[in-house]
Parts: structure tokens; C-alpha cells; sequence
């Protein structure tokens, strides 16, 4: 049984058959999971995340629970991450577990008669954000994910996204990181082979192939301010790309969408493509 | 593209036609959506609405994604309506929109990359509710909406339905309203060619083909009691039909549901009918 | 049209040609609602009930409109049950309804124009939690409900499912029952024709074949702890079989989860086969 928990499950084979699959069939309709049912089990609400899932098994013939409130349901007064689990693995296929809690998707798999695909687990894990977000590097960087000048920018102490990213990234030969984050947010370890690490974006802007932005929540206690404007966007390099997790706040202004190095909307319209095929492999 | 914003995207010709087959079709099963998937999603809760888009999308053999919770969800956290139309607009064929301000929906349909249907914004539109509204009087009018003598009752200054249905019926030929509310919700501009104004309903019932219902929130600050009586429904003309867009708290009173004149529940089944040739039209 | 209201709805012969059905089906995948639409309507969230409900459902081929979140929707503002009654079975071939009352299902069942089907009224009954606890004493007592000694636990006054097994259960032959809970919250009419009564769970548990455990809610005022240590549980005959309709706090030690006697987890599995199996017989 293939439980999704980490980037760390994830070969690099694995990894390029995935995304093959996913660049030829770019989400077509097909029956292939016709009868199989997936329970989406959100703790916190991710309306992306679960809305992603729920179009991708839709599109191969499959069915969706949706437990998007779980915080109001009888599952949350005090019954056990366990029994939970053991419940809906009696009722569906495969679940998909977003939780508050590092380590709960582990312990979810730990008990599971079916498949568990991690959707985020605290500060923790997001493996298939990881499994688009490679995707997307992978389509508009000539198949190869090495040689890469990758600048990260935001809270990079707390986004699982992030994390998740370096490790995939630094798996592959020759990429240089650099770090932009006030210095509170700083990446933690495990650090990269290459990196440097900074609080201004100006200095790096002109040496990067991917800017990977991310948003600095408030309740960090950050004074910085990163919105990029437009000018400092068009400071990239011509064949530069431009990706977010979001949600986006204001850190890249809606009047870059346009631009041919926008592909943050390519990213959302790839995690469907990606899903399918993670949720056809997990469950056949 | 077709987007659904507003009544006057809907020409008669497209609403006849569509009536036409929805009552040939009556909510038929068929197989023309399969594959295809709608977004509901509603800012503001609509257990009716979202729940009749959800029925006329299955019975084509589409599927829903179902965002009843958007208050609720990370869409809240200050993401813009345009990034979240953006977002679903990736993972699916088309969106139903329900928004609490006005406008919403039009502004949706400038970013999107799929057919936005207006499912009510704020006291806008609600284009589909004038479809089925409209089909009703289709139905039991021998397939015509002129010559009439419609009376509208309650919050008439703030009911979206109203204001739609008044427009879509000004269009025909030797239709006349009669206005009944208090004097601070009275209908506003653009006024109908023929109308005659009363805060009293025993004024005008006998001289009403359709007598249209609505509620008077509490809110609004109205001391009128908009509570009909069965022996003012019974003054209505033998051939008249009664209609309300629901939910109803005490305008009408449940005794009078087994009257053949009460046409509220054939209103909700319609809406099934019209939404699912709607749909049909728009994802095809 | 077949409403399920109440456990005194079901014949035996009614039950055992479902369960035959169930046990030879084990919620296999087939077409059989192709193009049915159920309502989920719940008044009160449950997760696990609703889950069930889907789940079936669409092994069946059928889909499922969600309704799981009535207390924030618009039909919460003060629309009568029967007015939402009306709608749904406008728009769906069938409805579960869950709802806080005593009497609901009741209610919706007279003016409903689809099958109603009770999902737990209140403290009332919630008879399709007790197909499936026959079910399971039925497959695990060699297709036999009778002979039999049951030992129920906890808070044997409120709990709407003790009250449908024990009318279930007193309906056959030579069925021994024992009543265990604190005295404020005894068993009350109507009493089966053999039984004791007790608060000391270590009286009976050698003379148990079935104990059916259930929650001592902490509102209910009970000194009482009825959590079973391991050692308690161990003294059960070994042929016995533990049940509990879940959630599950601390009554039963996760530890015993792997003992054969253990069944709770196959209860919810069974739970969605017979829901499916009824489903069927509803809706066709």
C-alpha cells in the first residue's frame, strides 16, 4: 500500500514517471477510478487543496466525501485522530488528510486499511504542493530540475511548501539557493549544499532562474515589507518564472499576471493534472 | 464564452428556447455532462440554490464541487475574488457565484477562464431565478408572458427577484404591475410602462393573473404585516397563480399549499429543469 | 413509497432478506441508482452517519447532494422543516434526514413526495444504526438473533440506539438482557421480557455474548467512570463480541482494538452495506 507522507517517499523515478503521465494527459476525463470513493478529511479548511483533489479524482470517474469542517462535526468532540481514520478507511479508497498537527498524517497511516495522501500536516509535510511545484519547474525548464538559481522569498522558517521544495531541489545537480526572509524567518536546516542567504530581494533578483514567492503571515512579527513591485518583477531575467503557493496577499501585484513569467495559475491547473495521476497510481 | 450575469443577457429567443426544451426534457437523465465539472461557489450560504445547480448538474452526469463554506475557508483570508476565480476556473468547467456585493459576479467573468453563471450579488441579479420565474408563468400561461396583470408584494426596493422579473416581463406586450409594499420598500427605478402603486393588497387582488410573493425582513424596519390570510388568497381570481422565490416565514399560510393556484414548490422543481438545460447550453 | 422511520417499520423478514442481500453484495460496486440523487440532510453534523450514507450511495452509482451544515444555511433562517422537506424532495429522489427533534422524520415523512429515511431524530430512533447492529450480531452469531446474552453500557436512558436494539432484539426468541448503567441513567420503558439491571459492570460480564457499549455523556451529571480496563474486557467469554455505534472516548482501550472479539470497526463497515442495500430497495 503507497501512503503519500512526505517529499522523502517520493523517488526521483517516481517522480518523472508521475509527471510524463501528467504532461501527456494533461487531465483528460477518463473511467479509470469509476467506483472507487475518496474521502477528503480537512481538519483546517484548504478550499484549493481539497477543491484540487476533488477535480482530479472526478476527472478519472472516482467519487469524493467531503469533510471540509471537521472543527463543527461529532468527529471533533474528542474522538481520536485513530478513530477517525479506522472510520473512513472502512468507507472509502484513499483519504486525503490536511491537519493542524505535524507527524498526524504518519500517525494516520500508521492505523489505515487504505492509502493516506498528506495534504499538509502543520508545519510539517505538503507533498504533492512539492509533486506541482516540481512539475512546474520540470515543464518550463526543458524536463531537468538541475542547474537551477532558485530564489525563495517570505517566511521561510515556518512554509512547509518551502522546505519541501529545497529538499526536492537539492537532490538534483548544481542548483543554488538563495534565502530572502527577515531574519527571524531565516530557513532552518537542513540547509542546501549551495545557498545565500539575505533580508533584501534586490541583491538576487538579476541571478535568478525561479523566484518561489512566498507570503509572511502578520502574526510572524515581521516589519519587512515584501511586495515586489513591478519594477523589481521586470528586473528578472528575460526566461526567469515567477511561482507562488498562494493564496496571495499583495506580495506580487495582479498586473504581473499577464507576464509570460507569471506561472503561479499554471501551478494550480498542474496540481489537478498531477493529482489525477498520484490518486490513479495510489488506488489501482 | 457564455457567462449568465444578468437578464439582460437573456434574450427571449434564447429563454424560449430553453423553455421549450426544458419542458420537453422535465429533469431527464442524461449523459451530456459527464466529464465536466461545476464549482458552487457561494460567499454567502444558499442551501436552495446551490443544492438545484447541484441537482441539474447530476442529472447530466456532471459533477459538483461543492464550496458551501467560503466565510469559512483559506478563500477568505484575504485572497481576492480574483485569484479565487482564477483558481477555480483551473480546476473546473464553469462556476456558479453567489456573492454578497453586487457587481461580484461581472467582475468574476472579467478573469475567468470558464463561464461564470451569477447565482444572486448582493441586491444585483439573479438571472437564473428569473429563468425559472419566467418559465412558471410559461407553463400556466399558456406559453406566453403578455397580457398580464402581475402583482408583486413586500420588500420590493430590495429584492433582486423582483427588479429581474419586472424587466423580463416589461419586454412583452400589455403586462401591468401592481406594487405592493410598505412606502419605504416601494419599487424603484427603471419603473415598468404600466403600474399602479398601493401599500394595501385588498386593493388589487381580484385584478391579479399572478400574484408574486415576497418576504419583508425584519430588518428593513417595516411595521406592514405582509401576512396573507386564506380568505385573501381565496379572493383571487379561479385561473391566478400564487409564486414566491422562497424561503417563505408566514406570507402565505401552509393551509394553502393543496390550492391549485399555489405554484411555489412547481417553481423549485423548474428551477431543476431550466438550470440543467442552462448548463447544458453554457458547458457545451 | 417505503419511508424508514422507525425500527418498528422493519419486519424481520423485511431485515433478513437485506442483510442476506448485504452479506452477499459487501458493497460491491454496481449502476443500480445510475441517475438517483439522495439529500444528505443534517440538522446536526454527523460525520461518520453521513459518510456512510455517501458512500453507499455512490457505490450504487447514485450521487449525493451534501447538505451537512443546515444550522449556517439560509434554510436555518427560520423556514419550517416541512417547507425544506418540500424543496429537497423537489430536487432529489430520497432523503436522510438527521435532525435534533424527536419526531422529524415523522414529520417530513407527511408531506414528503420521496422516500424519507431517519438518520437520528433527536432522542428519539435512528433505525438504520440498528440494521446494522443487527447485521453484525447477526454475522458473527451464525445468522441467528436469538439465545442470546446482551449486556449494554453506559447511558442506557438517552441513547436512542440502545433503545432500537433492545425493541429489535426483544423481538426474538430467549434474549437475555443486561441493563448496566448509573441509576440516574437507567434503561426505561418499554422493559424486555427478561432482564437485570445493574451499575457494576464486573456483575455480568462472564454471562455477556454481546456487550454493546456506548458513551456516558459528561452533561448527563454521572460520578460513574465506564471506561473497561483490558482485564475487564479479557474476562468476556471468548466467543462474546464487543460493539460500540462510536464515537468511542475512553469506554473501550484502544489496545483491545486487535482482539478478535472487537467489532466495532466491522459495525461501520457494515454499516455502508447495508445502507447501500436499502438504498436499492428505496429508491426503486
Amino acid at each position: 500500500m503507497l501512503h503519500i507522507l512526505s517529499v522523502d517517499d517520493l523517488s526521483n523515478d517516481f517522480l518523472y514517471s508521475l509527471w510524463q503521465e501528467a504532461i501527456f494527459k494533461k487531465g483528460l476525463i477518463n473511467n479509470k477510478l469509476k467506483g472507487k470513493i475518496l474521502t477528503n478529511l480537512f481538519y483546517e479548511p484548504s478550499t484549493r487543496t481539497s477543491s484540487s483533489f476533488y477535480s482530479a479524482m472526478t476527472r478519472s470517474g472516482g467519487a469524493v466525501i467531503p469533510i471540509n469542517d471537521v472543527q463543527f462535526s461529532s468527529i471533533a468532540k474528542g474522538e481520536s485522530l485513530e478513530d477517525t481514520i479506522m472510520t473512513m478507511s472502512a468507507m472509502s479508497d484513499a483519504i486525503v488528510i490536511r491537519h493542524t498537527e505535524n507527524g498526524s498524517a504518519r500517525r494516520a497511516s500508521m492505523v489505515s486499511k487504505v492509502p493516506i495522501i498528506n495534504a499538509g500536516d502543520g508545519n510539517g509535510e505538503h507533498p504533492t504542493q512539492t509533486i506541482l511545484d516540481g512539475f512546474t519547474i520540470y515543464c518550463f525548464n526543458n524536463k531537468k530540475l538541475s542547474n537551477l538559481r532558485i530564489t525563495l522569498i517570505g517566511d521561510l522558517k515556518n512554509g512547509r511548501t518551502v522546505k519541501s521544495l529545497v529538499k526536492l531541489l537539492n537532490r538534483f545537480d548544481n542548483n543554488h539557493f538563495n534565502f530572502v526572509s527577515p531574519s527571524q524567518l531565516k530557513f532552518s536546516n537542513p540547509l542546501p549544499s549551495k545557498y545565500y542567504e539575505t533580508d533584501n530581494i534586490d541583491e538576487v533578483l538579476k541571478d535568478t532562474d525561479i523566484l518561489y514567492v512566498t507570503r509572511v503571515q502578520k502574526e510572524r512579527g515581521s516589519r519587512h515589507n515584501y511586495s515586489l513591485s513591478m519594477d523589481q518583477l521586470n528586473s528578472l531575467p528575460k526566461k526567469s518564472i515567477v511561482m507562488h503557493p498562494f493564496p496571495r496577499i499583495n506580495e506580487i501585484p495582479q498586473e504581473f499576471d499577464k507576464d509570460s513569467r507569471a506561472k503561479y495559475f499554471d501551478q494550480i491547473q498542474f496540481g489537478v493534472w498531477c493529482r489525477q495521476i498520484l490518486l490513479e497510481r495510489v488506488l489501482s
